[in-house]
């Protein structure tokens, strides 16, 4: 209700700020009986970590993330899980400044006023260092998933004016992680390498976009009419910092496709149904009709800029606001697991509830 | 949980088959001491109502709503608000054919393959009709709105490859309603027209674009994290039938952008805090900032086709299926008033919420 | 949220006030595949419904069910269950001169100071006419819970200074219904009868006691910590109408025993794990553990009086209030049905909840 | 939704098992602006705590609470606050014999069942140690509700056959917390730590009830109808370890009381409407009517025995269990700030959802 509790039946409950003590989670509706695999959860961190290469970031966090519940001898018990990823590494004086002044297009001026007080040490809550607690949550996701077959895969599709042209299917996807920009495309990589070294110079930032795959999902995932599989998952990915668009399937294109073009036809295979085309999306009426899952995510370019930029304090003042200390030229490559983390969390939790459609 | 009920503190159940005895809604949290306008709800309905003009379809569903509690001598009790619409002028003849058929990307078959189950006739809860009960409930959160000097405009923006090539701000969307597409500008509604009309002609159907703006919200609706203003709005939005694709502000296009070209910057005019741009769409850190709102909509052709596609059975084996009676072409002009529908009930839910921000 | 949905993911939406247009339900969540039986349901309702003996009540209200949605050929289809009682039979007459009185131990000051504006008429949205909504739905759930072996079975234990001394499991309760009080002990019910007779002669009202237990319920229902079955139940439960006090098992006994004497031993019979006593009332830890489930209700007497009462009006004034038609004595035995419904609800809740435990 | 979770708008999200790493919350939802008192936590959490005398256990938890989130230079900031509080002291080998155990009316069998695995170190998320995380959320509701007048005060009223015979308008609580057993009357009081020292010695444990007093209460608390003040409460303390029973107002004995006696006859005093009884408990219709809100609840007996039960193991075996350590004689006393805490959260829910009620 308060806007920090994800999910209908998994939930998680997320919380911290940026240079509070810790940030964490407690995912509630976790099924008993799963092993976890710490290492991987540890692996998707430091997917999403700062410092990963010279172009996203260089701040260092450390990431430990530190279990606290529902798991005893590595397997899961059916209680919640909790867990921490204590906040090291701050240097609060990088954010004195930043105390009464508003950062143009950052959180500080609706937070101020939404509840009149604010961290504003590090962008505090609206900080994206919160998505750590999504992407250990959505590691636990993925495990339960994979038990029934179903895997994610997201990658790098564009970083400002550099962009993958063939659809997901042409592309191999096995590449994305040996891309420092996680774009499977290698010659495109190296493009967008340059395009950030050139953004870098001007103290300038990029945005782009993440396309992401789930395979195998089961036919009859989704509960319609407002719980629509894709509605689940834009909000799910729309809620994720810096995004401002999402599309499912064919997506915007769809708007100036003609019905012949568009629809899928069915047939038979193996005597499974199938569909010819995929501009659905691999959702049909809200509900997964087995084909894969696909969806593109556009993100903004980061609003702190290590150039100065006008803007106001608290009291109306113009001031001078420019970014302090290290920052990204641009999140899309970090955000890749955070998007797969939310799909995974919306996905197992819908993989749940379908349980019940039934008697 | 199971996908029928809609929003976080204003609540809406909704319920109902195309071809059953009714549809309808329950409004729970809708605040008491307001006063209902009737003809508001009915002028609302009717312009999502099938028969508008040639092209959106013919058939004539009347579409009176009744209702049946949480309002008593005009004004709302706060108790939970009900209401039918019952369905009338039903040709179940016109579906007989379907029983055991899975139309192409329509939900036949992802229904059948949940619930084992499903009423074929209309395409049963699939059904778009079922979107009345949006429109009502939706009329009613854009009364609550209205008293808080909050308002909704939605236009079309395109249908299939005719689109307007400004921004919301340099049109006169006053024109909006006298388009028969609901296309503010009168030449490119009559090129949409056009574009129908060849569309028809082939038995084919037309995709579209809808954008939305929202004016006058208060600074501070929004739950973040999770919650975020323009994650519910996507999930109301992408839950209204046959749409693919949701972006706020300046959405996909961000993904192209550098920081210094997307940040809005702050100005403080008249002891009000504005932004010089309005890239952001209205919400920054997930959290309205006095800015317009706006979004825009994707939305796919109709999937049904007046003229003969391939298809399967529930056995797998091969038919010809092809629409009967008659079918929108397009269903974007009739969708401009359900897309207001959805994002009132969610600004209406928000605005009851952001109540709680502060003690 | 605002009070008119229950459940956690079987979902009953209620509306209605007692002198409006109708009062129903929407309940989702409701699986598909269960063949639902719609004289069992006027059957439940009928045993709710006044003027059942010539002691509770003799208003002849129909209470007709009519299903909107949710079910199509007889089959649940896992959409939306929709229905409508409608209001019929209203004398407004009768409650013209209660406009602007609070009635004692009513609810019309409190309804009237937290909203402002309430329907007078009948109790409006407070009166025990709602809880039929409840018991169509209970009568859902119980076809559901059949299904899978489960029943439920209610009687009245007392009426004023008028019990029952034994516990359930004496008593042949095959014999409830065919006293007109709902008390499975001949000589009880006609000394109940004598009792009410005495209050009605008076003008008075009685209250008194109902004990409900569920049968066959499989090991594992509930959701510890705060959704434990029996936190449930009592939410549940504490929410009809006039309830005062819940207790499960041994209840308020428990307070005053020793713990060798409440504990209940483990012993295996037939492969089965099986308690000796049942002290707990069937649920250990907040989940249940194979026994019968059982609890008692109490409730107050009834507020209407036929004698006159002194109170207020809304300036304040003083005023006398009586009851005008023909009222209830006690709605201990119409509750019956009602204490059914509600628990049958939560027990499906949670048999359907359950099956998300393990992987 | 799996149990975890509690609250409609405030939100606490619990975890920990007991012998587990750390038990904890997030409490979501809890307004911006309220400043927070540490030592008032650390009581309250000390008024739970073990070894608080020779009677209730000796166990020496220090349950130090450590805040992670939410808070920022002393004060609330409208973001998720967690805590968590660290497992030490922990004797495992204690339990080492109990890990195929059932023991007699504990959650061990249930728990086995549901899950399939379990923590049974200390009955795992079964334990009271759980509820140390709702004191500390309810230590904050109470300080919230402080700002707006409103507090509660819980007492022991009996322990065993030992009880209070007064109801609590006529006993001087001021005295409650100087008895060791939170029983205001200390001659009570002294008979109560005789009863324990009896039961004490032969190995056996005792039941009791608490009475909770919540004043101050604002007219209009309660969401109608299934959220009725008194139901959420209901499910809010029938949710804590061992408790058998709950009532308002008058409760069971409202069951035997004519209408006459039981109508709770309105006054107006100095322009304040007032009730002249208040077996209504503060509670009419579910909503406050503002007088003081009272409830009675009942504890069963602790189900650890320091003398041999016979019992099951996992595959059926009889096997004969017996507490080692050192266990509570009662909990009673130990869970009056418990009764508190769910009751503050509560009316704390209901105190910022009201503000949605009217327009």
């Amino acid at each position: 209700m308060a806007g920090n509790i994800f999910g209908n039946f998994l939930q998680l409950a997320s919380f911290g700020e940026s240079h509070g003590v810790a940030i964490g989670g407690v995912l509630d509706g976790f099924p008993s009986g799963i092993t976890i695999d710490l290492e991987q959860i540890t692996f998707e961190l430091n997917r999403r970590r700062p410092g990963q290469s010279q172009w996203v970031s260089s701040r260092n966090e450390p990431d430990a993330v530190e279990f606290l519940s529902g798991i005893y001898k590595g397997v899961s018990l059916g209680t919640p899980i909790a867990f921490i990823i204590k906040n090291t590494n701050q240097q609060p004086d990088d954010y004195e400044h930043l105390e009464d002044v508003f950062r143009p297009s950052h959180a500080d001026f609706t937070y101020q006023t939404k509840y009149g007080v604010r961290d504003h040490r590090g962008g505090g809550r609206a900080s994206a260092r919160e998505t750590s607690a999504r992407v250990v949550a959505g590691a636990l996701a993925k495990q339960m998933l994979a038990k029934a077959g179903i895997t994610l895969q997201a990658y790098v599709n564009r970083i400002g004016a550099v962009a993958i042209d063939q659809p997901y299917y042409d592309l191999d996807l096995s590449q994305t992680e040996k891309s420092p920009l996680r774009c499977p495309d290698p010659e495109i990589s190296s493009a967008m390498e340059e395009a950030i070294s050139i953004a870098a110079k001007t103290g300038d930032t990029l945005g782009g976009e993440i396309i992401c795959i789930i395979h195998q999902v089961p036919v009859g995932l989704g509960e319609p009419v407002f719980n629509k599989l894709h509605a689940d998952l834009a909000r799910a990915i729309m809620g994720i910092n810096a995004v401002k668009g999402f599309e499912i399937g064919s997506g915007f294109k769809a708007a100036s496709m003609t019905g012949s073009e568009h629809n899928d036809l069915f047939v038979e295979e193996n005597e499974k149904v199938h569909t010819l085309t995929n501009f659905s999306g691999g959702i049909q009426g809200g509900i997964s009709n087995g084909e894969d899952i696909y969806f593109r995510v556009a993100f903004k370019p980061v609003s702190t800029l290590m150039k100065p930029q006008l803007s106001i304090d608290k009291e109306g003042n113009q001031v001078v606001v420019q970014g302090k200390g290290r920052h990204d030229v641009t999140v899309v490559p970090r955000a890749v697991p955070i998007v797969e983390a939310m799909a995974a969390l919306v996905i197992a939790d819908h993989f749940l509830m379908n349980r019940m459609a039934r008697f």
